[in-house]
Formats: C-alpha cells, sequence, structure tokens
C-alpha cells in the first residue's frame, strides 16, 4: 500500500510560510501523507488563474489524489467551503469559482459543503481557512473519512466567468487567458475547435496588431525571434516568440483578442 | 512508524542548488527521512526575518520533527552552531539569533554546541556549514543520535534585538516587523497586549501617516482598497488593504511605527 | 527498502505548473517514489547554467537516484533525449550539453537513446518531451526497466561550451561563470588551478576593472562591503562583496573575464 497523496495550489507566494503551515498542519494529522506542490505562485487572488493551473496540473495525478486549493479572496465572508470529486481525483476549495475549469470539462460527481466542525482545527481563525479547515480536512480524508461525513452535499458550484470563442465562416476569436514562465500566450481556443481549420499559410492569426501564418508542430520549427502559433502541451492554442518571451517582447497580457481567419 | 521530518528554512533563494544539495546530504545518510522546505526567500542574511518565519510555521509540525535553519551571515567566524528543543520540537542553527523568536516564547528545555565531528562531513568547507555540519548532524539525528551526542551543553543562546511594544494610558505603540506575500503589515503587538482596547470606531490606529479606525475580524469585512486593521493569523495585530498590497500602496517597510489610541 | 529518489531540474520556473504535470505523471506510474526538486530557476533555454546546476548538486545524492533534467530549446526537433550513468548516478535529458558538466569530470559508463516508445506515455506532444517522455521514463527506471531496454547505445555526449582557463607563468585567466542567489561571482578556476599560487596580498585578482588582493578562507574574514576572493563551497574560485551582493554592486554578469597576478 502506498501513501494517500495531498497536492497544494494556493497564491500564498513561493516560500510562503502560510504554505508549511498548512503543512505542519496535515501532518500532524496524518504524518504518513505525500504532499506536492502544485504551484504557490498563482496571481494573488486571481482566481481565474488558480482555476486553469489546477485544472491543467491535477488531472495527472494518480486516482484519489486530494488536491487541496486555496485562492480565497473572500475568506472570513460567507462563501463556502467545498469538498468536490470529478472524475477519480478529489478537491478541496472555497466555492469561489476556482473549480470551474474542471467544471467546465463536466460536472463533479460529488460536493459536499465543509460544516463539520469535528474534523477542523479548534481554534477557527477569519483570515486563514486553508490553515484551519482545508488542511485537517484534507489530512482526515486522507486517513479515511468518507466525504459524505464533511458536510451536507450541495447541487451545484459557483461558475466561473470565462470567455467564449466565438465562431464565424472562416472566422474563430478567443482570447489570451494564461502566460506561461515561458512567456507563451495560452489562448482559450481549443485543438477540437480548430478542426477543418487550414494550417498552412492561408490561415492568418492576429493577437492584438500582431500577425503570424499557419500553425507549427514545435517551438524549434522555426528561427529564434519568429512569432509563430501552435497547439501547446495543454491542447489549446498557443503563440509564442521562438528563444523568447511573447509575452515580454510584444507587451502581451490576458484579455487580448485572438483572431484566426483563412479565405 | 512513520518517516522522521526534517524541515529547511534558508536565505539561499527559492531553487537554489545550495537547498538541493543540503538535501542530497540529508538522503545519501538516512534516505527514508521526509523533507520539506519551510520557505527559502528569507532575505538574503535578515536573521530577524528568518526568526520570525521560523518561530511561525515550525509550531504546526509534527513532535520531533528536526528543523534545520540557515541564515548564517558570519559563516567561518567564532559564532557557534547549536541544538535546541524548544517543547516537542527540534532546531539545528547557527547561534546567531535565528532562533530568538522561538525563545522569546519560553527558553530551550536543551542546548547543545554542535562540536562533535563525528557527525559532520569529513571536508568541512570554510563557506558552507549547512550542508557540511547541519544536513548530516540533522540525518544523524534523526537517525536516533541523541542531542547530547551532539557537543556540550550551553546555557544560553545569543539574543535577537527586538522592538518593544510601548503600553501607556489609551496608547499602544509598536511597528512593523514583517510584510506577507500579500504585502499585509505585520507588527510587534500581540492579540494579547489588546486585551482591554476599544474595537470600535473610537480606536485610531496610524501607520506612518496612515489612518483607519477599528478592528475588523476578516479581511472581506470591508470594501476593496479600503486600509484595515485586524490581528491576523499568527496572532499579532496586522494591517491590509483589502484586494491589494498594503506594503506596495503605502510604500511600508519593516520598522515603521504603528500606534493605537483611544479616547 | 528504501523508496527510490528521483530529482528534477528545469529552467520551466519556480512554481510552474508544468512542473506538476511531470510529477503527476511519475507519481501516476510509481507512487511509492520520492521526488525532489534541485531547482526550476534555471535561466530559460540557457543549457550553461542548467549544466552548471545540475553537476554541482546531484552529486550530493545517494546512489542510483534518478536526475531528469529538463532545459531543451530543441524539443520537437532532431536532438536526442538520452540516459547516461555518471558514476553512481543515472540521468535522463536532452543530449544538448546539459550534461556537459557531468562530462567534464569523466565520461558516463553507460549512455542509450530514448527510443523504445513502450515507456512513454501513448499520446506524445510535440512540445512537452519532460511529461511526454522524460517523466514516465524515470519512473518506469525507478520501478526497474533496465537502461538497456530504453534505447540503442551511443557512443558520445554531445559536448558543452566552455570557456578554457589560460595559465601563463605568474598569471592565470579565466571567467565568471555563473553568479549565485546571493550575488557571488562564481569563476571557473578551480582549487587545483591554484596549487602553487600564493595566497597573501602579492596576489592581485581583477574582475573586470574591479581589484582585490589575496585569497580568504571564509566570508567573515573582512568586513562588510569588502570585495574578497576565495574558493567557494563547490570548489572554484569566486568573488564576492561581504554582506552584500557582488553581482548588483558591480554590475556584473556571466562572461566577465577574472584575472589572477602576482610578482
Amino acid at each position: 500500500m502506498t501513501a494517500p497523496l495531498i497536492t497544494m495550489l494556493t497564491d500564498f507566494g513561493q516560500g510562503s510560510p502560510y504554505v508549511a503551515a498548512m503543512k505542519g498542519v496535515i501532518w500532524s494529522l496524518n504524518p504518513a501523507v505525500n504532499i506536492v506542490d502544485l504551484t504557490h505562485t498563482v496571481p494573488p487572488q486571481d482566481i481565474r488563474q488558480g482555476a486553469i493551473a489546477l485544472a491543467e496540473t491535477s488531472r495527472w495525478f494518480p486516482p484519489e489524489t486530494i488536491h487541496v486549493a486555496v485562492v480565497d479572496p473572500g475568506v472570513g465572508s460567507a462563501r463556502r467551503l467545498v469538498y468536490a470529486r470529478f472524475g477519480s481525483q478529489q478537491y478541496l476549495a472555497p466555492d469561489n469559482g476556482l473549480l470551474g475549469r474542471l467544471a467546465a470539462a463536466g460536472p463533479p460527481s460529488t460536493i459536499r459543503h465543509l460544516t463539520e466542525r469535528a474534523w477542523w482545527r479548534e481554534d477557527v481563525s477569519a483570515t486563514f481557512h486553508g490553515r484551519d479547515i482545508l488542511a485537517p480536512v484534507a489530512a482526515h480524508l486522507s486517513l479515511g473519512t468518507p466525504p459524505e461525513s464533511l458536510g451536507p452535499p450541495v447541487a451545484q458550484l459557483v461558475p466561473l466567468a470565462w470567455p467564449e470563442v466565438t465562431m464565424a465562416a472562416r472566422r474563430i476569436r478567443g482570447e489570451v487567458v494564461s502566460i506561461d514562465s515561458f512567456g507563451n500566450l495560452v489562448t482559450n481556443i481549443g485543438a477540437d475547435q480548430l478542426a477543418g481549420v487550414p494550417t498552412g499559410e492561408q490561415l492568418e492569426i492576429l493577437c492584438d496588431e500582431h500577425e503570424t501564418r499557419g500553425l507549427f508542430r514545435a517551438y524549434s520549427d522555426q528561427p529564434e525571434m519568429t512569432l509563430i502559433a501552435l497547439i501547446g502541451s495543454s491542447g489549446y492554442l498557443e503563440l509564442a516568440i521562438v528563444g523568447d518571451s511573447a509575452a515580454i517582447m510584444l507587451g502581451v497580457k490576458p484579455g487580448v483578442a485572438v483572431t484566426l481567419s483563412w479565405p
């Protein structure tokens, strides 16, 4: 039998003592668990970026992994904390849209509202529910506490606002939704939405006022400093400058429009 | 039986190869140990920030955890390396004030001067005692070496300079001592020192020339961009700007005075 | 029996979701493995800095550790992915010079070209071979797959361009090759190359136009803000400003010449 696995995703910043405190609380309750960081560099209080990173990374983990996610501008307010199961993966998070990219791929099979104080720390602060509620609940889950005992069922998660891709004859319009650590621009246009679109020179791609033509397979397919478009490793259309940061070179931020057109 | 736990806190910077070297040394001696990062983003050579982070985070860990702390501007000089036990937790660190916030909460029950070279690496560099002394000593401790065999007892730790809170009739004066990753300003004024202080509108709080009134329970109790005061998750008075960084918005650094007064 | 150990070194940036995805892939195949970060802050696509960090850190790990290294500007191109064994340590990396600092200390005893798709993910993207090839191969290795079954032998690794140290009568010339997180300037001049060189006042050391004299043992041997030279913890000549960052104070970057001369 292998140790249960708990992951953590927060906006606390890399090296935050708050992350260490949560790990200590988990290990104090279950010293046999493995804890791994998904990321702690979600921009502070940016629920959308947290939701993207959570959906992109958690799907690679073994079945029954418990993912604890904390991007929680509403801590101390009336927002719910929830347990949710998507496929074989389990999540503990504020119900504020942070699970929204997971939900976009299919609804959770279970949602529970975390109300049962028996699994919480005795003293619950008003400002740090990650340490005082989510961490101990994750530890108890990893010890075998059934999700049903965490609190009552919830019908539906709070949705995450998400820019739609508009598709017309010979034209697709989406936008940049995130920027990776290489400065590549990841859009909301999925590989499946590009079925039937020509991939050669006749395809014009505009990102803000910057133009490129055609779809490539890999960054190394074009010379350095070229702007190229390709399907990135998470299955979405991506714009990159070979060997450099497109985000810095082009001054592009999430929200900028990306338009594909062809004759 | 669960694996012993060793934590690391340093000022080496996130992703430092020096951290990886220390982990390699520990695992080479005890491959069964769990190693967890408290933080490596203590500002270089800032003993006070290291001491605060160490005290705030280590207290959450299971009994008998071994905490290795390296903020060591005096490496290679005559400063001692020590083992100290505070309550159920064990520490290995330079004796330069880094254990000072732990000591402020109550003296250690044991202090030993690390002099026994049997537990060190054979070649000890003059510049990296973390790797050559603290890491192997931690590994040996985790394997069952008793603290008494590390070296002779020490009567007292080097104290950490710490700003005092001054309390007068209707007036308390402290200062900002650290800034968290959200830009919240953490002061040296503890929740216990606020007993009997009114928490409503009549309480005036000045941080540098910035004013706020009353104490709140959670960040979400006030609208975005409001400066508020509250008791933070580590039990100290904290100033925050809702939804933004108070440190950046107000240009406040550790050392800035914070004054509470009431009629 | 202790768990096998896999380390990761990448240029993905601290907190990158790509790192988490690789860990998820590894754990999905071998949940019993320990995974540890060497560093993820190698400057993007900087093979030389990756090669230095890999050689400096991996040598401290227990025998049979599997080191996965990804600094891979040529992903998707014809560059090979390889398995290599240096001494008791095992490596998986693109064959682009990233193993070059290890090779400089002695040739690998085994090199295999990773061609056997049985150990890869079924869907291999063109842009993320770390997740789709190296991670699953590492997991299979940790489960006991023999290196010979990964692919055919390779005669020689791609070399890493490396600045030579020139030695003349009463004069040694090298250069700064990396900068650590304290801003210390690490050169390519090894301790062994300084045999017979005087270490006192008569030794003049020039770094760009900045001069210092003599070799010291530890940073603390001189007053704050002094430029000093010493043999750093990895065995190379290093220039440091006591208590501050030499890189920032002097504006020095890798590539700057360092000259030693004596009468």
